[in-house]
C-alpha cells in the first residue's frame, strides 16, 4: 500500500546496503494493522485516507467494541464509534473519562486534542423534527473531522416559505447536507436554489409505502436538479464524513 | 341497480294491477346492459355515475372497439377512447366523420353537442416537457366533461421560481392536478402553496432507480403536504375524471 | 409567500413615504413561522392551506412534541395530534385539560371552540372491523375541519349485501372513504355504484403476500372504477383531510 | 340477494293480495345480517356460501370478537376463530365451555352437533416439522367442515423416499393439501405424482432471501405441474375451506 | 412409478419363475417415457395423471416443437400446444391436416376422437374484454379435458349489476374461473356470491402500478372471500386444467 | 429569487423615487426564465446554478427539442443536450454547424467560447469495457464546465492488479467518478485507496439478477468505504456535473 | 432409493427362493427412516448424502427438538443442530451430557468419535467483525464434517491491504468461504485473486439499502469474478457443507 | 501481485546488485497486463486463476470486441467469447478461421490445442427443453476447460421418475450442474439423491410471477437440500467454470 516513491527510496536503501533484504522484505510486509483474532485494526487508514477506522457498533459484543476501541485510541487516534449505546457508553467511560456520548445522533466519540476548525461552513438542513437525529450523527462527524457546521431543522417543502426565507444561509454554505424521510423531496428543492454541492440523506422516517425509507432514496437518486448526490437511508455519517472531504 | 323509491313504486303498480308480476319480473331483471358476446355495454352508467363507460383500447381488437363504441355511441352517449392508435382513429373516423383525436394525448372523442362549460377552474401542472402527454389525456378528459381547464407546464422544481411566479394563478384554480415523473416532488411542493385539493400523476418518465413510475409514484403517496391524493402512473384519464367530480 | 397585491401595496407605501425600506425589508423576511430550535412552526399554514400544521408524534421525543404543541396553541389554532400515545396524552392533559384523546384513532385534538359544521355528508366505509381504527383517524380529521361524517364499518365484498344494501346512505354522501386491508377490493365496488369522489385508503391489515398493505395499494391504484383516488397505507389523516377540502 | 324464483314468487304473492306492498319491500330490505355497530355479521353466508363467516381475530379488539362470536352462534351457527390467542379462548370458554382451542394451528371452534363426515379423504402433507401449525390450521378446518382428514408431516424433497415410500396414500387422496416453507418445491414433486387437485399452501418458514415466505409463494405459482393451485402464505384455513369445497 | 400392487405382482410372478429377475429388472427400469435427446416425453403421465404432456411452446425451436408433438401423437395421445404462435400452426397443420388452431387462446389442439363431454359446467367469467385470449386459453383446455364450458365475458366491478344479473347462471356452475387483470377485484366479489370452487387467474392486463399483473395477484391471493385459489398470471392452461380435475 | 440584498437595493430605489412603484413590482415579477408554451426556459439558472438548463432528451418530441435549444442558445449560453439521437444531432446540426455529437456519451454540445480549464483532476474509472458510454457522458459534461479530466477504464475488480498499479494516478486526482455495472465492488475497493471524494455510478451492464443496475445500486449505497457518494443509474450526467462543483 | 445393483441382487435372491416374495416387498418399502409423529427422520441420509439430517430449530417445539435428537443419535449418528438457543442446549445437555454449543455460531453438535481431519484447508475470510456468527457457523460444520478449518476475519475492502498481505494464506487454501455484508464486495475481490472455489455467504449485517442482506446476495450473484457460487443470506452451515464436499 | 517469495528474490537480486534498483522497481510495477485504450488486458489472470480473461460480448462494440479478442489470442491463450452473436463469429472467423461458435450456447471459442480431458465426469441436468441454451453455455465451457461433461436434458420434477430413472448416472457424476427455469425444484430434488457438490443455475424460462427467473433463483437459494449452491440468473458459464474448479 505504499506510494511508489516509499518503494523506490526502500530499493534504493537496499542496493546501497543501509537496509538488508530481510528487513526491506519485513518492511513491505509488515503493514500498518493490528490482528487482535477477531478484527484487524487498520491503523494505515489514518494516512490512506485522513481519518482513522470508523467502529460501527451493531453486531459485535461489548469485549469487541472494547478492543478495538483499544487499539484505535492506543494508536493516537480519535475514536468515533456510531449507532452506540448507552451501555457502550458506560463501558468505554470507565477507561476513558473523557469519552464524550451524542445520545441523539448515537455516537461516543474520544478525542484528546481539539482540532483546529476550517473556514467552509456545512450546512445540515432537516424536513422535519424527526430527522434530526439522523442530521446530528452527519453534524458530529462532520465537527469531529474539524468543520464549522450549522443545523436548519424542520424546512420541509410543505410550509416551503420556512426555507425560502433562509437562502442567505443557504448560499453561504459551501457545502449542504439535506436529511429528509417522508418523500424526500425537500434535497430537489434546495438543489435547485444553490450552487454548492448537496448530499442528500433520506431517513427511514415514515409509514405505509414509504417503504422504511425506500420511497426518499428513489426520489433523491431521481433528483431532477443536478448538483445532487446520495448515500444509504440513515447514513447521517457517511453525509457527515463525505461533506467533510469536500469542504477542505 | 334501482333505487328503493322505484322498486317501491313497481311494487305498488303490481299490487294494484297496473304492471302484471311477470312484467315487473322482466323489468327489475333488464338492467340497462347491452351484451355483444365479448363485451357488456354498462349504459346503466351514464345515470349512475353521471358519465358513461369509457374504452381502454389496449388488449382489444380493432373489432371489438368498433364494436364497442358503436353501442356507446347508438345510446346517444359520448365516446371517450384512451392509449387510442392513428390506426384506430382512421378506422372511427369512416364511420363517425366528426370524431376528434389528440395525438398527445392518445385520446380519441366523439361528441355531437357541446357540454355547457362549468365555473371552476381545473389547472394542469406538469413538472417537465416530456410529462405533456399525461397531462394532456387528464385535459382532455376534464375538458369533454365540462369543465374549464388551463395547462401550466414545465414548472419543476429545479427552477421552482417559475412555480412561485405563477401563486397567483395556482390560487385562483378550484383544483389541481400535478403531473410529474422523475422524482415527482412537485405534487409536495404545490401542496405546500395553496388550500384547494391537489390530485397528483406520477409518470414513467425517468431512469434507472426511477423503475417506471414506481419513484415518483412513491414520493407522491408518502407526501408531507396535507390534501395530496394520487392516481395510477401515467393514469392522466383518472386525474382528469376525478377533478371533473370535485370541480362540481 | 404574499400574494402579489401585498407586495404591490406595500411598495406603494414605501414610494409614499408611509413604511420606510427598512421597515418594508423586515415585512417581507419576517414571514409567520416561529423557530424553537428543533422545529419552525408554520403559522402560516393556516391562512395559506386553510388548517393549521398537524403533528405527526413517532420519531419526536415527548419534550418536542410538548414543544411543538405550545406553539401551535398558543397562536390561537387547532392542534390535532396523530399517532399519539397515552402516555403523551398524559402531558398535554396536564397543561390543557379541556385535551382530548380518540384511543382507537390515536388522536389527539385540543381546541377551544366548536367549529360550525357544514352541510354534505362525508361517508366512511370499511371493509371489516379490523379497519376501524385507519377510519376513526379520518373521522375524527373531518369532524375537526367540520364535516358531517357517518361511519358504515365491515360491509366487505364478502357478502355484498350488506354494502348493496346501503346503496340509499352511499347515494346521499357527497364524499365516500373507502377504508380496507386484505386484497382492498371495496374501493373498487363502492366506485362502481356511486358518482360522488371516492378517497380509497389501504390499511396494512393482513398477512403473508399483503406485504403490509402493498397489495390493497396496488389494487385500489389499479382499480377500473373511475372516480377514485388513493392516499398513502393507513392514512386515514390525508383521507379525511381530503375529504374535508372536496365538501366544501 | 335472493334468487330469482323468490322474488318471483314475491311479486306473485303481492300481486295476488297475499303479501302487501309494504311488506314485500320490508323483505326485499332485510337481508339476513346483523348490525352490532362495528360489524355487520353476515347470516345469509351459511345460506350462500354453505358456512357461516369466519372470525379472523388480528386487528380486533377482546370486545369485537366476543360481540361478533355471541351473534354467530346465537344464529345457530359453528364459530371458528383463526390466529385466536389463549387470552381470546379463556373469554369465550366462560361463555361457551363446550369451545375449543386447537393451540398448534392456533384455531378456536364452537359448535354443538357433531357433522357427519363425507367420504372422499383429504391429505395434508408437510415439507417439514415447522410448517405443522399451518397444516393444522387447515386440517381443523376441514373436519368442522365434515371431511376425512389424514396428515402425513416432514416429508420434504431433501429425502424423496420418504415421500415416494406413501405414494399409495397419496393416490387414495381425493384432494392434497400441500404445506411447505423454504423454497417450497414439495407441491410441484407431488403435483407430479398423483391425478387429484392439489392446493398448495406456502409457510413463512425459512430466513434470508425466503423473504417471509416468498419464495415458497413464487414456487408455487411457478409450478411446472399442472393441478396445482394456491393460496396464500400461511393461510391453512383457506386452504382446508377450499378442500372441503371440492371434497363433496 | 408403479403402485405396490404391480410391483408385487412382478415380484410374485419371478417367485414363481413366471418372469425371470432379468426381465423383471427391465421392467422396472424400463419407465414409459421416450428420450429424444432435447427432451424425455413422458408418456407416463397419461396414465399417472390423466392427461397427457402439454407443449409449453416458448423458448423451444420449431425444430424441437414438432419433435416432440410427434411422439406425443404417435402415443396416440391428445397434443395440446400452448402459447403457440401462427409458424408452428403451419408447420404442425402440414403433417396434421386435422390440428386446430385457436388463435385467441394462441393453443393449438391435435386430437382424433371426440372426448365424450361431462355433466358439470365450468364458468369462464372475465372482468374485461382484454382478459379474454387468457379466459380462452382456460376454455380451450377444459373442453379438450370434455368439460362443459360456459363464458361470461366483461362482466367487472365497475358496473357490478352486470354481474348480479348474471347470478342464476353462476349458481348453476360447478366450478368458476374468474379471469381479471387491473385490479382483479372480481374474484372476491363472484367469491361472495356462490357456493361452488372459485379458481382465479390474475391478467397482465393493465399499466403503471400494475406491475405486468402483479397487483392482481396480490389481489386474488388477499381475497377476504373463502373458497378462492390463484394460479400464475395469465395461467389460463392452468385454471382450465385444475376446473377439469374438480369438475370430474 | 433574488438574494435580499438586491430587493434591499430595489426598495432603496423606490424610497428615494430613483424606481417607480409599478417598474419595481415588474422587476420583482419578471424573473428571468422564459414561457414557450410546452417549457419554460430557466435562464437564471446559469446565475443560480452557474450552469444553464441541460437538455434531457427523451420524451420530448424533435420540434420541442429544438424550441427549448434555441432559446438556450440565444441567451448565450452552453447547450449541453444528452440522451440525444443522431436525429436530434443531424437537425441541431443545420441550424448550428458548429454543433458536436459524441456519439458514445449519446451528448450535443453546442458551446462557442472555449472555457479555461481548471485545476484540478477528474479521474473517471471504470470497471468494464461496457461501461464506457457512461463515463463518457460523465467525461464530457465535466469537460465543458471547465475541468481537467482523464479516464481509466477497464480496471474492475476480477483483476486487481490493473487499478492497484495506478495507485499514483489514482491519488493525484481531485474527484474520481467509479463507473461499474454488474455487482459494482469496484466504487468501495477505490474508496478503501484514496483520501479524495469518490461519486459512484452504477450501470445497467448485467443480466439475471442486476436487475438493470439495482445490483449495483445496492453495493455502492452501502459500501463499507467512507467518502464514497451515489447517483441513479447510468447518470454519468450527474457524476459530471456534481464532479465539477467539488473540482472548483 | 436403492440402486439398482441392490434391486438386482434382490431380484435374484427372490427367484432363487432365498427370500420370499412377501419379504421382499418389505425389504423394498421399508426405507431406513423412522416416522414418529411430527417427523421422519431419513437415516437414509447418511448412506446417501454422507452426513445425517441436521436439524433446523426454529419453528419447532422443545419437545419435537429433542424428539428428533434422541432418534438421530441413536441411529448412531452425529447431531449437528442450527439457529439453536442456551433454553434447547440446557435440555439436550441433561440427555447428553457430552452436548456442545458454539455460542456464538448458534450451533449445538453431540458426536462421540472424533472424525479424522482431511487434508485440505478450507480458508473462511470476513468482511467484518460484525460477520463473525455466520462464519463460525460455516467452521463448525465443516470441522465436524472432518474438515481443517482456519479463520480469517475482518479483511473487508475499506482496507484491502489486510486482505492482500495475507495473499499467501489464500493460495494454501483449497476452498474459501467468504462471509460478508454491508455492499459484500469482498467474494469478488477474493475471487480475482486466487484459483480455488469461493463459496460467497451474504449477511444481514447492514441497514437501509441493505434490505436484510439483500444488496449483499445480489452483489455475490453479480460478481465478475469466475469462480464463485452464492448460498442464502446468513448460511453458514450451507457454506460449511458444500466446503466439505469439495474438500474430500 | 507477485508471491512474496518472488519479491524476496528480486529484492536478494538488487542487495547483490545482480539487477539495479530501477529495473526491480520496472518489475514490479510492470504488472502483466496489457492496456489498449478502452480495455486492460488481464494476461497476469492465466497465472493468477489457471484460466485467461473472457470476453463478456453485451455493451461492446465490434470494434472493442475484435480488439480484446486479438490480444488475448496474441498472448497465447484460448478466447472464450460468451452471449456472442452470429455477426461477432463472421468478424472474428476471417481473422481466425478456425473459430468456432456454439449457436445455441451463444459462444465463440477460439483454441489451438486441443486441451486433456480429466477423469471426472460434470453432469449437467435441465429441467425443461427451453433450458438447454443456458446448459450449454456451461456446457462449451466446462469442455473447453478440459473438463468429461454429459447432459441431460428435460427431467423436470412433473415426470419425477425420468430423473428417478437416471440416479446410476446422477451418482456416477463427480459434480452436477442443474439448469432449471419455472420453480426451479429441480435442485433441490437432485439435491436430496446424490452425495456429490451441486450447482443451481436458474434460468428466464417462464412468465407471470416468475419474474424473469427471480422465482427459480429463490427457490434454489432457499433449497432445503444441502450441498446446493447457486449462480446468477442464466449464467450458464459460471456454473460450468466453477464445475470445472472443483473436478480438478
Amino acid at each position: 500500500m505504499y506510494a511508489s516513491t516509499e518503494i523506490k527510496k526502500l530499493l534504493r536503501d537496499v542496493s546501497r546496503g543501509r537496509v538488508s533484504s530481510r528487513k526491506a522484505f519485513q518492511k513491505l510486509k509488515d503493514l500498518p494493522y493490528q490482528d487482535i483474532g477477531f478484527a484487524r485494526i487498520d491503523h494505515h487508514r489514518q494516512l490512506r485516507k485522513g481519518f482513522p477506522e470508523v467502529l460501527y457498533c451493531p453486531g459485535k459484543t461489548l469485549g469487541q467494541i472494547i478492543g478495538i476501541a483499544r487499539i484505535i485510541i492506543s494508536a493516537g487516534s480519535i475514536l468515533l464509534a456510531t449507532r452506540a449505546t448507552q451501555e457502550i457508553y458506560v463501558a468505554l467511560k470507565k477507561i476513558y473519562p473523557w469519552a464524550k456520548f451524542d445520545k441523539t445522533a448515537r455516537v461516543i466519540f474520544i478525542q484528546r486534542k481539539k482540532i483546529a476548525v476550517g473556514k467552509g461552513l456545512i450546512l445540515i438542513v432537516t424536513a422535519g423534527t424527526s430527522d434530526i437525529p439522523v442530521a446530528q450523527e452527519a453534524a458530529v462527524t462532520a465537527r469531529i473531522m474539524g468543520n464549522r457546521v450549522k443545523m436548519l431543522p424542520d424546512v420541509g417543502i410543505s410550509g416551503i416559505h420556512r426555507l425560502l426565507n433562509e437562502r442567505k444561509l443557504l448560499r453561504r454554505a459551501k457545502t449542504i447536507i439535506v436529511v429528509a424521510g417522508m418523500e424526500g423531496a425537500l434535497a430537489s428543492v434546495v438543489g435547485g436554489l444553490v450552487k454548492c454541492p448537496i448530499i442528500a440523506v433520506p431517513t427511514s422516517i415514515g409509514y405505509g409505502a414509504n417503504f422504511e425509507g425506500m420511497a426518499a432514496l428513489l426520489t433523491m437518486l431521481n433528483t431532477c436538479s443536478p448538483g445532487v448526490v446520495v448515500v444509504n437511508i440513515d447514513n447521517g455519517f457517511g453525509a457527515g464524513y463525505f461533506a467533510s472531504l469536500i469542504n477542505k
